[in-house]
């Protein structure tokens, strides 16, 4: 039986094209789900023969030898295999073919709209890529990565056909350095993880109220007063540059101008909008009024000299300019302003800040750049050039996303972000199905300008250390949201796959588990941690900014080594605990009953274990009424689930509890994740 | 009572000149140990409204205004206290003094022999340092962040009073990036950790046969040929060198020539010392012939190319130039290299090796270095400038340092790293009673040209994720023995105050338990990792090279993520199970024989443990034939315990059983840590 026919005969066994997950494929891992996909049984096993050969004049240093190279180690780690070649051939013999073998047609320059497609191919014989561009083949590898699995006790890459593209051309993830400072490992290794998960565009917030963020030759003060001495020099900003073009990533850089403008009247106070006013870099979280002075030539001469110097270092079309949550308190404040306003026919502070933008739009084009900005700045007579980033929504008092319906409408390419604030620490659930899309009726060619979408990671309450386990592992989801098919929608399978990914991404040196553990171990000054892990399956850091409610608690430089810092959403032992609760109230069957017993007791004992630890951890101090009153629910459940149910007095006393999270005097920013079902299990269990 | 009365008071309760740690002051995590140490009962508690204030004319990017804010967000995030001020102020008032007051002299340009000393005294009315220089100030603060401490359910600074200085002027740290390379964020990591440490010299070995790591713009072949891409640009450089000025620590780089050359030849064949021969990246560990040319003219053009561009790079006044393990076999073997060291009565390779150092040491000089390599550069006509690197011993087949007493006696300046080989994977005992200063009669002239030493850590076995654990905590007590006075040796103490700083140098963002950890879930594919943690802490990877043997089972790229990996010199298990079986055998008390058989259950529960998660994890596979040894010998050992001791034939069994470690079949790289107890236990069984 020659190749070729087994192939076929293979492919029949599940081709699914453009679906989500079925029976037949439910066992592979990836992420996001590709547009067709068949499995066969015919694994490749992982030997130390592995080899990898690249079709064509490739050099060592070209982006797709790199990925290969980057792929061999991923493999040798994953599997601990010896491989006897740890680099790619450029040279395959007809005789002994290389274990994987990837053809493309041309290097791609990295712009928007590029061809991202692939097929890839996994049987026993062999494993083949192909695409049009090195861009496409490397996606193949990031799905071939995610085709690893355990088969009779050694890793395999999992018989598949894969053909792929992208549903969308914008796919970001953005990551704001201004509130919380982001060093270069930090932004790298978070760069690595997108591409294993096809996100193609970084988009680098990378100046606020709390702080600008690269270094100026021409503007000094900008970086050494107005950044705290943490910034980027030049030439780290060409390495991250470089590094993400190397992963088929564009770089979309943002000064977020005339608003948010802290930073640059503290080092630029004569640009400012109130005469006087000693500017200093803001330390809290919130909205401010500092602005630009958009009646100022002096203010365009500087931005002239800014973009002049920084464009060149961001090879991208776009640059992004904020112009977001402006108030124009400032304006409104300055007679001089006033009256600018009243020469220039500007009738409110909405056509001043057009005013400036199209000014601005100017300068950005003088340099080769598009001016990208946050859905305030389209006003009546914004050029239609500029790309609109949708991102308000309820929390605004304004309908989700309604901007990238009006944007489409109104002639602009636009992109979503609201739906993907992760930094609202909600479940991975409440993104997973938002589509870039809307729902809306609208013509193909207003379709065709909705670009994709944005996940934005704000860092008020991040830093190094736990920035990671707030974008990872929620953004996959998001990451398939805007690369699969729009069918792919089932959350069971997302969370599975979701669970597998968080595991691939800790290989790609995202820190989202580690940091976890240091924490941990710092709360319990080295101590036994186990309690500490222990509550936090349970627990979640408060969502929606009700953390630093008001922005005063938390100052730039607040700790974040506590307790709501190592918690996550989505706590691993909610699902879990919900699904027990479910069928032990919907059949009363005993093996649920018994699973839920064991968590109760489970998480009843973490106060006890803290008890022990406390005298030489004071953070734990901060723990233990959190820890007493879960002690004192599961107390309660327990008792109801081993004796005869509960009273409406426990029941009441139960909600009281629960509820009693809200009393700021406990002031641990952690939600009991386990409330709802906890109160659905006594319900049940009311006498 | 006024404050300096208390002091005086408190002063008597314990005060310690150059000595060790005593009774008084033995709860103290110091490390290095200070020269003088005083310590009271007046702890300084940590507080919102802790404050430092700096004096004298300090901007923000100063050295010393960097290290406090580094230093209030380290004690931050370890007490999890919001201070109301992150920033140290250059302003004291006082009415109300800030709470760390720190005085200095003068800002040091860090050459070596720059003053270091300091004085730190706190008590609850407050913190001062005094010292000559910012460089002083800095180790103050590095002494005052492992004052604190736990009392009564807080975070506060144990009072003491300390006068210090350090012993050796080059307290350095060798990092070999060139076997496999280490990214920036790695050396930084390490950087902050030394000097945590108060080491002063990070030695970077920048070229080896198996990578030039250098961005060279004049020699471009160099990094694009030799470095597999993975090379510091000379920003990276810039920022390394600037990063560590900012801690104090001198940047020491290294060229090995001319052997160890194979980097050089990939790049440049014509100055290899073998016609015709092609070169190419060494990916295997060992000792190689490729040599380059010292008889060629275009070679010394080459370097003083290279040193040209290159030198400016660092300024600090001294060049490694490597020199070591050239065993001369291009040179013997190529006919024209013989006439030319006829031509010019160069009577053998050493002679020749002297004359290509002299030629060098002059290129070197044009650009304001000073030449320093290993010892074997100390030949008859070396100038008495160069400085030798003193590194060969009982390996070697000489008299360990004897080359450091040889160059103070030949009026050469001198280091020593014999003793300091951290790569061997020794325990800390190991290197901590090794001192700088030989116990031979020495001149006082002659003592004085032994500046130091330098911990060295060659990466054939290493990679960035598994080098910290390599390094630390073990590091820490050779820069006690680096800094500390020489009576400071008890190693009780040490393995004490050795346990802490591990803790310590975690939050400084060094990943030797983190590491650890990820090695595990990875071998483990994510499921329960408690199983390899406990048999990790009775196992050591193997030692003194045995690891590798030949040095062909490990290429460059192979993986570094196995149990091995993991292990680390040490093991935590090993002391206490040690102390244990001592009392048992000395003294038979039941307590002691109570702990042995809890770790023997534990030890032998691994295996079973194992065994559940191995079909989903391929790696745990090749640890079973290990856990099943140490399940039969624990076994053994716990019947011996429970009946009533063991026949001479279960001794021998037992024996047999512990000696197959040996058994390359096994192939793990580890043994069995606690065999001697085992052993020593057994014996002690014997009916």
């Amino acid at each position: 039986m020659n190749h070729k026919l087994i192939f076929l005969l293979l492919f029949v066994i599940g081709s699914v094209q453009g679906q989500a997950p079925t029976h037949a494929n439910q066992d592979l891992q990836l992420m996001p789900w590709p547009q067709e996909i068949s499995v066969n049984s015919s694994d490749f096993m992982i030997t130390p023969e592995f080899n990898v050969f690249i079709d064509g004049e490739v050099a060592a240093s070209s982006r797709i030898f790199k990925a290969a190279t980057r792929f061999i180690r991923y493999m040798t780690d994953k599997s601990g295999v010896f491989v006897v070649k740890g680099f790619p051939n450029t040279k395959n013999s007809k005789a002994s073919p290389a274990s994987l073998r990837i053809y493309f047609e041309e290097k791609a320059e990295l712009v928007m709209g590029i061809d991202e497609s692939y097929t890839l191919s996994v049987s026993k014989e062999g494993i083949e890529i192909h695409s049009k561009t090195d861009v496409g083949a490397m996606h193949g590898l990031s799905s071939l990565l995610q085709l690893i699995k355990v088969k009779e006790g050694s890793y395999v890459f999992s018989g598949a056909d894969i053909k792929d593209e992208p549903r969308f051309v914008w796919r970001g993830l953005m990551m704001d350095v201004a509130r919380h400072f982001m060093p270069v490992d930090v932004v790298k290794r978070n760069l690595e993880a997108m591409a294993l998960v096809k996100l193609n565009v970084f988009h680098w917030h990378l100046s606020d109220d709390q702080g600008f963020r690269v270094e100026t030759k021409t503007l000094p003060e900008l970086y050494q007063l107005a950044s705290d001495g943490q910034y980027y020099t030049q030439e780290q900003i060409r390495d991250i540059v470089r590094f993400a073009d190397d992963r088929g990533i564009r770089v979309v850089p943002e000064f977020d101008v005339p608003g948010h403008g802290t930073a640059f009247l503290t080092a630029y106070p004569e640009l400012g909008s109130k005469k006087g006013m000693v500017y200093s870099l803001e330390r809290y979280a919130g909205i401010f009024d500092p602005t630009l002075d958009p009646t100022n030539e002096k203010t365009y001469v500087f931005l002239d000299n800014l973009f002049k110097e920084v464009a060149p270092l961001f090879p991208d079309a776009y640059f992004h300019i904020g112009g977001d949550e402006n108030e124009g308190k400032h304006w409104s404040e300055n007679q001089r302003i006033q009256q600018f306003m009243k020469d220039n026919h500007l009738k409110d502070n909405h056509e001043l800040q057009t005013f400036f933008n199209i000014k601005l739009g100017k300068i950005l084009a003088k340099y080769g750049k598009s001016l990208m900005g946050w859905e305030e700045i389209m006003t009546e007579n914004m050029p239609k050039t500029a790309l609109i980033h949708s991102w308000r929504g309820i929390n605004e008092g304004v309908e989700p996303g309604q901007s990238l319906v009006d944007a489409a409408k109104n002639g602009y390419r636009t992109i979503l972000s609201n739906g993907y604030y992760i930094d609202l620490l909600l479940s991975v659930e409440e993104h997973y199905l938002v589509d870039p899309m809307p729902a809306v009726p609208l013509s193909e060619e207003e379709r065709k300008r909705i670009l994709g979408g944005e996940a934005t990671m704000w860092s008020e309450l991040v830093t190094a250390l736990t920035i990671d386990s707030r974008i990872w592992p929620r953004t996959a989801a998001i990451a398939e949201r805007f690369w699969s098919n729009k069918e792919v929608r089932d959350v069971e399978s997302m969370h599975i796959r979701l669970n597998s990914m968080s595991r691939f991404l800790e290989l790609a040196g995202v820190q989202h588990m580690s940091a976890k553990e240091y924490i941990f171990r710092n709360i319990a000054n080295f101590q036994d941690t186990h309690a500490l892990r222990t509550l936090s399956q349970i627990s979640e850091p408060f969502k929606i900014y009700s953390r630093n409610a008001g922005g005063t608690q938390y100052k730039s430089y607040a700790p974040f080594t506590l307790f709501a810092d190592a918690c996550t959403a989505d706590a691993v032992s909610v699902r879990p605990f919900r699904k027990a609760v479910n069928q032990y109230v919907s059949h009363g069957d005993s093996g649920s009953k018994e699973l839920i017993i064991n968590d109760l007791k489970k998480w009843q004992d973490v106060d006890r274990q803290l008890s022990l630890i406390e005298a030489q951890a004071p953070l734990v101090s901060r723990i233990r009424p959190y820890s007493k009153r879960v002690y004192g629910i599961t107390t309660l459940l327990l008792d109801g689930l081993q004796d005869t149910g509960l009273t409406s007095m426990q029941i009441k006393e139960l909600e009281e509890f629960i509820n009693s999270k809200e009393d700021p005097a406990l002031n641990l920013d952690v939600e009991l994740a386990i409330s709802k079902e906890l109160l659905q299990l006594a319900t049940f269990l009311t006498k």
